[in-house]
């Protein structure tokens, strides 16, 4: 240690300030919140033009000296309300990126202000509570019996990396913890339908089970894994003394189309040829909620392991996603195992340390907005919820089909719709930048927010009805910018 | 599908519900913010009796109706009074667990506002930014030239998972993102002290590699790794077919007594060994800041990769810890090889894809909290902050000494102490359990939290100076509290 350390050792000249910054900041954030909705609402929802020249706005060196908490607070509510996509818009249907409710934003602020670890039971008593009920009503949504076994997550592609870990120690047995690879001869398998999202590939690349032992399956029209080639698939591996299958990947909510497997099949195939069944619902798990939900998921709560998001349709702030098992133990077991020496065994009786689930050992107390948000609206709100959007999907399905212009890439089971703009029977590669430049037109206008998919070489746009701000009325005026664009000569 | 699909479609409950949900929880959040701190303040630390009885609190189904907000509000506000940990009182002294600013709730909660998902710069221009530029500015702090390659990630323990996957990656080239360990015959082996974090070794076991190949080298008095030690254990290593040296894990900071291993010399050692250096700076890497750090952390940024937190002692709320590399292609190379369809390429120009850099899709804005902390408070005060700090622990360390029923049980350099109560010259085993059950009662009787310890077989109590809230009087009142406890017969 270098020699001059100064002894000062009273008061903090950080702690005097946070009782002036919180009056001072408790009265703007009134003010923003509300601005911020109402931007939201009657604004741009994406501030194109702006992007390339943000590096240079940013651009400054590290600050030494303290800023003014107005000053600052003028800055960074403008550069929120004029470089934000505005994912509270009516208009924004991309990607699987709802809009929050206003008691997640309060759930995640009293969060913040609690700052709890919920990693050892001891050091958040309230925040592993939370969790643990949130993580057993969504056992309850999606049907799952068991011990209420689960862990809250980033989202998605976390909790899809954590199924396959435990997939893989649960068919390993207990020396994989320790030996690793070392010795174990044969590739992990894993089979999962084209449609299926490409974290699962990103998880195989980072548990180093490889990317080329995640086998793809063709889908049939409904954009369901072709269970014979499923079977088959899995048949011929067990027969090579390279391969061993390791599990399933069913799809609750597809990527692109979101459609449905044959889960209650899944489920059977996985039990004759012993591997894991681990189905992808981080979107359309909640759809049980709904009256009309697709049949398939009856079956959604057999997987032996299964990804739920509440950052997408309960609508709480990112980020937010949950793993939920049948054993809890298959979790322990997988992640439990390096403890350490921070020891909290008497603490927490009958409390569970949610370090020992997963990878986190700092972890924000998610479960409150959880918890929350299923207090408020209740289960039959989301649901009637999910049915508008059901039914939204249904209205522009309607529309483009009747639309000479338009025309439909994928099934339309759920709330999301692939298609393109059709252009004059021109050939299929001016079709493809077509409807790509259309999209970044729409994009660049700023009147709404829609993806680029690409469907069997077929470039396209798609629409996402995961916004409760969303009317029939906005169906129709995306369907009017989108021909103003393409007719506009791009 | 099912048959019965209401056509609802027109404007969603939800979507109403959400203005008049905002003015009520404004309100509400405006009174609880300020109430909380007066009660953290002032109230029990610990809620520890209440802890068996939680899980009845929260027993219950998931709602099936709405409730009011009014209500909800009375009993959120009452369970995070009663049952959370009180990390903002002044006697908070647990784990690395530091209080967070005001201005870190609030940038959370413009966060949950915006709600962005800070995947593709194109779906959040402003949250690349600030990310972009927030990974930049802890490029200078810890002084690590190259191109400002990182992530934040949500702590220190994800952030050495993803560091450990890159370095494999560096290792083994291209073909391991498909091939996997798919015909690779050698153990990639890790070396660190036997001080290091026991995530290092979950890392090992998530990743593969089995912690069996985590190689702990003996630490010095100052709880430095052993370099003598260091170099034979690679050396050996090289000579023996089975095993491959991959990288070295240095400390600054380690877990328990807060030791800073010889970064300059780790450096030597890996260009010679040509292994990969990465430093678990989680929590020792914003000394940097003060004016009196400890001298190994001048070479901190000549590591290949790093991790340093923002919810340690940047004081933003959980969760955000960042991982630093030389190279940001090392990055990109690890995890950017399954994007997918979802291709953002030319609305994003100059920007990075965050989702490309880490294994999340569903990214919260962290960037923005440590932009703001930074401008609002700038480095200067951050130095200061730490400065008082070190010394309030050379204070408490002093007091200790004096006091012949206390024993330090490790080196004091940083601001973690490891210290155990004497007892009367009682033998080992008997010394251990009354240190266990003192600082159990300790807690139990909620003024103060420390952690329990045990340091070579001696159990003690550790407490951590991260807390800006701590002053002098406070330490006092924490030896006092542990006399009185040791004293009334435990």
């Amino acid at each position: 240690m270098s020699q001059n350390l100064k002894i000062q050792g009273g008061r903090s000249d950080f702690a005097s300030m946070q009782d002036r910054d919180r009056d001072l900041l408790m009265s703007h954030l009134a003010a923003f919140w509300g601005e911020y909705r109402e931007h939201s609402a009657h604004g741009r929802v994406v501030p194109f033009q702006s992007q390339i020249s943000l590096s240079n706005i940013l651009n400054e060196d590290l600050p030494q000296e303290e800023s003014s908490a107005e000053e600052l607070f003028s800055q960074v509510t403008r550069l929120l309300r004029d470089y934000t996509v505005k994912t509270a818009s009516p208009m924004f249907l991309g990607y699987v990126t709802p809009p929050a409710t206003e008691m997640g934003v309060f759930a995640d602020a009293l969060t913040s202000i609690a700052n709890q670890n919920v990693s050892f039971a001891t050091l958040s008593p309230i925040g592993t509570a939370f969790e643990s009920t949130a993580i057993s009503w969504l056992h309850e949504i999606v049907g799952m019996a068991g011990d209420n076994g689960g862990i809250l997550t980033s989202g998605g592609s976390e909790a899809n990396l954590y199924a396959m870990a435990v997939a893989r120690r649960w068919a390993l047995g207990s020396d994989f913890n320790t030996l690793g690879y070392a010795g174990s001869g044969k590739q992990l398998r894993i089979y999962c339908s084209d449609e299926t999202h490409h974290s699962i590939d990103k998880a195989a690349m980072v548990l180093g089970l490889g990317s080329n032992n995640i086998v793809r399956i063709p889908v049939d029209k409904y954009h369901r894994i072709k269970l014979d080639l499923l079977v088959k698939a899995i048949r011929r591996d067990q027969d090579d003394v390279r391969y061993q299958p390791l599990m399933i990947v069913g799809n609750a909510g597809t990527r692109m189309c979101c459609a449905f497997d044959d889960l209650g099949a899944l489920r059977s195939i996985a039990d004759d040829t012993k591997t894991w069944l681990h189905v992808d619902a981080a979107y359309g798990g909640f759809f049980r909620l709904a009256n009309s939900y697709p049949k398939h998921l009856n079956s959604l709560g057999d997987a032996d392991s299964l990804i739920i998001d509440p950052h997408k349709l309960l609508f709480v702030p990112y980020d937010c996603g949950a793993l939920l098992v049948r054993r809890r133990s298959d979790l322990s077991e997988c992640f439990g195992g390096a403890e350490g020496e921070y020891l909290e065994p008497t603490l927490s009786e009958g409390m569970v340390n949610f370090a020992n689930l997963g990878v986190q050992l700092g972890r924000s107390m998610r479960g409150l907005k959880v918890w929350l948000s299923l207090k408020r609206f209740g289960a039959n709100a989301y649901g009637m919820e999910i049915d508008r959007l059901l039914s939204l999907a249904q209205t522009l399905k309607g529309i483009l089909e009747s639309d000479k212009d338009f025309q439909l890439l994928g099934p339309v089971e759920g709330t999301a719709l692939c298609f393109r703009w059709r252009g004059l029977s021109a050939p299929v590669d001016r079709v493809n930048g077509l409807n790509s430049a259309v999209r970044r037109a729409v994009l660049q206008r700023g009147v709404a927010f829609v993806d680029e998919v690409s469907i069997k070489g077929k470039v396209g746009m798609r629409v996402c009805m995961t916004n409760f701000r969303t009317r029939p009325e906005h169906l129709g005026r995306l369907v009017q910018e989108i021909r103003a664009v393409a007719k506009g000569g791009h």
